[in-house]
């Protein structure tokens, strides 16, 4: 794959002059089409060969294009705050919204290599890495992201001569560092790796470009060029109306619910605590939960609770029961309603990153990423293709919170449908509770059968072992809530023994 | 002010047990009032003696409230992150928005407390802290905020008694610090500090309320208990169906401008380079700001940019040639259009403070903060107290960002209205600039004068000492883009230099 681009591509001053100012105009009108039809966004991966040229490729695509509609992130070692998240946090706090540009330097590639050119991983710690990268990028671009991958690249020979010219001109000598020669010393033994994570991170929807970078010429033609065809193809491919991102052609089959909805048929909804009981162990769990979260340990992980449940199944009672043991300087609730603009310009998923705790913190979600395969499967807000892809994406998006040390616990809170009838006909008759019932909740009422497939079917695919579901039988709230605080203890007193 | 609280106030068990039932209920009733009015936002300011119980407070609030409206955010010695801002940067940040309550620990007052008994800024130094934040608390409530601050006290012996029951006490001896200990003695120094800082920073619409801390009975029912009686009253003053702030009483007159006009009038449009001398200074200025803002010394500082101007005036191409001697990992360009729908939940200013760049960074505003000055006074979109005002916040502004070691340049780029109309007709006839005109333009274009004047204002009042406008004569484009390369890099200059 590399070997094409050692072989010292060349562009003359005299084409070069004559080609560019029609690109440059190509790029522009290109870019404008595109942030009006809100497509995109387009994501551009500047990745290769240390003093190669990435910043400078970099420097000449916002030269040529429009700066306003560009977002460029060099992506180096983690920052105190990026530390502090979930390795992928930064990835999705850098992610330009649709219709715009994103020009990411090394991006989630170098951390890796860099990793295992030195030894840090080995061969099965990069392979899950590998795994990583691939889902992400088949969720952007399955979001309607584009996706450019540039390999910028250098021969041995040319790295070395490259290196050598910056360090002999006053005015770049600073920006040759000891890294820089690391890496040129250990190029025969990257080289391998290189090729080998190219291969494994090119797919249909996400290749990988090779380019030179020795003739900054011949560089950044051919990167202009691919970017122009990519801008074209996608603001032509997509009907202009539309915001919705092109659909697969193939749907996939809806999984099958006829057996399945037997796992919540079979809670026993006749648990109970008697008014002792809840007290005694309300102030028990609450102890140790006050204890557990003010933990030295704890400050080496976060906390993200995720809370579902049917309407009126008493999320907002037991999310209070838990806060009350918290101190409220170190977690923040999170009411999942409809997205707001920014929101909808982005990935389904990154509403719920935005607000992803950091160390020694803690996230609840009274309601979550798991609306997609419930109120809008049902619904039918999506389509079948995006649900389906969800659970994939959202065991993803767990994996990556448990590897960056959050501890997540999900509930799914249950009630009877007759309890659920007492439950909104009270809360009519409340003044105090009338804000907790509105039209919405009698219409999905209607759909009860609806959801407790798609329920069963969540469970079902999105139950693993670093973040299983509780299913809380929620018809005496007393038990559910005590059920609740003793499930999230477990949890934490697991985690911060290890 | 302080007397009042270090008089024992208490209450039995038996009348908090009877009044706080009641409290809660309406406490819930009318954060869930606010919440759909959209007002507000309420922002609570806990501030006080060293252990005198504001946690528990914030604690008691968010145990009693919905959690899930409410953001609390304590403040203690900045974080890496929030050191490269300028010190308000993270107050805008944790500000929540309309129709929520925000709980603020210490919010800025303590920074200030704490510099000054530790004598590290004298009483000039202070006074100065008390004017911004007096500045601050008005623009706050100006834009619809209501503000609470209590100041929760203890007497000197209460002070000591509560330490060492914390310290006798095995689960929460680890809360008490060397710092609580110092700060007890030298309660009687900062007792005076106090009186003061709390009668400077007690206006009519931001008043503090001083609670005696020793009870938490009573301390946690007067504090819930006032903030009762504000949300109502802020529900019950204003019409539920708008969603714009009352009006003040009194609209101030606005700024004469009969004469001021001359100030652009005046400019001499003629001026000109020829080809031969743009391409030279091009060259020279583009490399110089190449070399100052990769200078060593520039990383201690920020640079922000702001281009103003009538329409077709240039802007863009100006930006672009300041870009190209950027490397583009180093600025962002922000182009200021409409609000985003989270930025309309919030005062003014905080679309701007959001993109405020870190130490060594650059922010190119194409349009700005001034908007509200310029486009909304002439088309109306706010009211005349609300641009009146805004000269004050926008100088409080930028005083801010220059605190922050940011360099604030700002340009208007003049034409005359035959160059616009000019320039207007060729834009409609190059497929390639269509997108630059727009019927909007010629809309603008008739209130010609309306503007003229407006801009004059603008100048006249927010041209300060550390941050001037740069009127730029823009009818020829290349002595325009070189009076704005040549402006940047003898500001940078100057400022690299001390």
């Amino acid at each position: 794959m590399l070997a094409s681009a050692e072989i010292g591509h060349k562009i003359s001053k005299q084409a070069y002059t004559r080609k560019e100012p029609a690109l440059r105009n190509a790029l522009l009108n290109a870019q404008f089409d595109l942030s009006q039809t809100r497509f995109g966004p387009v994501l551009i991966i500047l990745s290769g060969v240390q003093a190669a040229g990435r910043g400078e490729t970099a420097n000449k695509l916002t030269e040529w294009m429009d700066p306003r509609h560009i977002r460029v992130v060099a992506f180096g070692p983690r920052t105190p705050e990026e530390a502090e998240r979930p390795p992928a946090w930064r990835y999705w706090r850098a992610l330009p919204p649709k219709g715009k540009i994103g020009i990411f330097l090394n991006a989630w590639y170098n951390e890796a290599m860099h990793a295992r050119t030195r030894g840090k991983i080995d061969d099965d710690r990069l392979h899950s890495h590998v795994q990583s990268i691939r889902q992400h990028e088949q969720m952007l671009t399955d979001e309607g992201a584009v996706l450019l991958k540039f390999w910028i690249h250098l021969s041995k020979a040319e790295q070395k001569e490259r290196l050598k010219a910056l360090e002999d001109d006053p005015r770049t000598r600073w920006r040759v560092t000891r890294d820089d020669w690391d890496a040129y010393r250990i190029y025969n033994r990257s080289h391998a790796l290189w090729e080998h994570l190219l291969r494994e991170t090119s797919s249909g929807d996400a290749p990988w470009y090779v380019v030179e970078g020795a003739d900054e010429r011949y560089r950044n033609l051919t990167v202009g060029k691919i970017l122009l065809d990519a801008m074209q193809s996608v603001v032509k491919a997509r009907p202009a109306a539309g915001n919705a991102p092109a659909k697969r052609a193939v749907t996939p089959t809806p999984p099958s619910v006829l057996d399945n909805v037997k796992l919540i048929r079979d809670l026993d909804l006749s648990k109970k605590l008697s008014s002792t009981e809840y007290k005694r162990d309300l102030e028990k769990y609450q102890g140790k939960l006050a204890k557990l979260s003010r933990h030295k340990r704890f400050a080496n992980h976060s906390l993200v609770l995720a809370f579902e449940g049917s309407d009126a199944a008493g999320k907002g009672g037991a999310i209070r029961r838990v806060t009350g043991a918290l101190d409220a300087r170190q977690y923040v609730t999170v009411p999942v309603a409809v997205p707001t603009e920014e929101e909808r310009a982005q990935p389904y998923l990154w509403r719920f990153w935005r607000h992803v705790p950091s160390l020694g913190g803690i996230t609840i979600f009274d309601r979550s990423w798991y609306g997609r395969v419930l109120v809008e499967r049902v619904e039918g807000f999506c389509t079948v293709d995006e649900w389906m892809r969800s659970y994939d994406e959202i065991n993803q998006f767990e994996e990556q919170l448990t590897a960056g040390d959050a501890i997540v616990v999900k509930f799914w809170l249950q009630i009877s449908k007759a309890e659920q009838l007492r439950r909104f006909n009270a809360r009519e008759h409340t003044a105090f509770k009338r804000f907790k019932i509105t039209p919405e909740d009698w219409r999905n009422r209607k759909k009860w059968n609806q959801y407790e497939a798609a329920v069963c079917d969540m469970v079902d695919r999105t139950s693993t072992e670093i973040a299983p579901w509780t299913l809380v039988e929620a018809e005496d709230k007393s038990y559910a809530r005590i059920k609740i605080l003793r499930t999230i203890v477990d949890r934490l007193e697991r985690a911060l023994r290890s």
